[in-house]
């Protein structure tokens, strides 16, 4: 490693730079788009769009830290793959194919592995994308823990299909597909060994056919994002800034579970923060809020949909929620270094 | 992490699991295929080819764990985007677009992740690709060191290219388009602070025009492979297991600077198992070897393109080479854990 070493004064990568938060936006700003910068990078969304042979191709790539690997509801192989599937389905590319790869500690069980693997191709068929190419790199024991999987999906986006946040617009619904934050509480709770939180279970799921669903109702959807790291606190902050709107939610719409809605209270951590891994919000024109809903509602993973608020024309990049007790507050970008190694 | 720990009798994942060699081929049929097993990934070759929307596109995927990441002509940036650049050009994709993951440690100075991710970005223009999507995770203090950079890539293949290692046939020729083993020496010599070797740089390059050049002039090449991790023995061997195949080769027409050699003949190691990551072999037909050799030749990367051996139909997954002292000895698979984290 090169650079200067030990001293106070250097500036160095934090927890909160992986976060999904603040520090991440100022991290992709600041050192990735300033390197990177091109116009399908520049949209921020959860992956790029590249033309390929004349055929739009959507790519999303995403690195998984968890820990522990194994968690109720999941573990590293599927969370990685369904991660991936998911931020290609919010590009609207619900069809296609994945790259594995591994980075091991010497030492990792061999049998952990392949039951990582495994479920990383039950994943996969679930979803119906094909592993196509992989790899594997070990690291010498003490320079690395565990398992980090880096997944990345490739798929081809239908005639008309444009989901960018750049493309809400005032008047847009905001919708979610279900309940939040039960992937972080799960994985929290396994983490820390808590006892009050042992019937959640991680939402982690794929998303492909409750896009296509959507899709399939409604022609003009503008954006669709799921709210991981950061949580839907931060897809809205996102969202606004790039589209240079207002979102307004109404907090009391936000489905929380019981056992999530405890377990923040007691850990004092925010629902809107918190990562899920298998739920979406879509931003669209009012007049088709109601056939969105309806189609995930017909979908055994939106069940649990609703409408959560609106986009206006305020102040660009403000979100702001009602809270319960009849005030209003403004929804941050969380900061991020609550919740490392969380997906 | 589940599964049982501390007994001796589990088994675990090992270095050599990731050094390109034997055990990682190992690992690669016995957990990777067993879990993924499709067409397109039992091809075995440096990427895997899907049709997306009518197009063939290969897709690639490294991870890179590189130490140090600063090294004699290169870093793990540059390596980063010329490793998966160099793959889909393996597969006959010389156009295209990257995906950039980044794992850091807590801790990690923000001057060097700026650093590769600059010189990441040099890589990619000058390789002609454009990074559309990327993700960074940060992993607690103690728990990585220093920094992993996962590319992929993706391209189309034009009509008629047909790169595989199962294609290759009894009758073939092998051109190698310059030396080999300087990218191993340079990581190793930095690594270790090594004197006698302190004029030797990585080699690593991007070879998307070479392959251009290669395929213009040759309508029939049967496959292409960069030896990186275990180095032209591992791409013999596994070529000629996948096509059913021996592979005759010539050690002393293996292009070697003084400097590896001597290096090689200090340290103990085997020239022919040296990862390069700006060379490649090609494996095509005798008949079109001399037009393929003037086109490596005419390339920039290419100036020291030479045939070293043939392909026969002898004993299938065989390799051997003819020795400076008249003799011929069979060129093994690389054991593989010589050289962690040299890419």
């Amino acid at each position: 490693m090169g650079g200067e070493r030990g001293e106070a004064s250097v500036e160095r990568v934090l927890l909160a730079h992986g976060g999904g938060g603040r520090k991440s936006a100022q991290l992709i700003s600041g050192v990735m788009l300033a390197a990177f910068d091109n116009p399908a990078l520049s949209e921020l969304a959860d992956g790029g769009v590249v033309e390929l042979g004349g055929v739009r191709i959507a790519v999303s790539t995403d690195s998984h830290i968890v820990s522990p690997i194994f968690f109720p509801g999941g573990d590293i192989g599927s969370l990685a793959v369904w991660g991936t599937v998911n931020d290609l389905a919010m590009c609207g590319a619900t069809t296609g194919a994945l790259a594995f790869a591994v980075i091991a500690a010497e030492g990792f069980p061999m049998d952990d592995l392949r039951r990582v693997v495994r479920s990383a191709g039950a994943a996969a068929e679930r979803a119906g994308f094909a592993v196509i190419t992989g790899d594997t790199k070990v690291v010498p024991a003490g320079e690395a823990d565990g398992l980090f999987v880096t997944t990345t999906g490739v798929g081809p986006l239908a005639e008309g299909v444009d989901l960018r946040p750049a493309r809400v617009r005032p008047g847009d619904a905001v919708l979610l597909s279900g309940p939040v934050g039960e992937h972080g509480v799960a994985v929290l709770s396994e983490r820390e060994g808590l006892s009050f939180t042992a019937d959640v279970s991680s939402d982690s799921a794929p998303l492909s056919r409750l896009v296509e669903d959507v899709l399939a109702a409604c022609s003009d959807v503008h954006a669709m994002r799921d709210p991981t790291r950061g949580g839907v606190a931060a897809v809205l902050n996102e969202i606004a800034a790039r589209a240079g709107v207002s979102v307004e939610i109404d907090e009391a719409a936000v489905p929380i579970s019981d056992a999530v809605s405890g377990a923040c209270e007691l850990l004092g951590l925010d629902p809107l923060a918190l990562p899920s891994e298998g739920r979406c919000l879509v931003f669209l024109p009012e007049a088709d809020a109601g056939a969105a809903l309806a189609a995930m509602r017909g979908n055994e993973l939106g069940g649990g949909a609703v409408r959560i608020g609106s986009v206006t024309a305020g102040a660009a990049g403000m979100v702001s929620a009602a809270t319960p007790v009849g005030g209003r507050r403004i929804v941050d970008m969380p900061p991020g270094e609550l919740l490392p190694r969380i997906c």
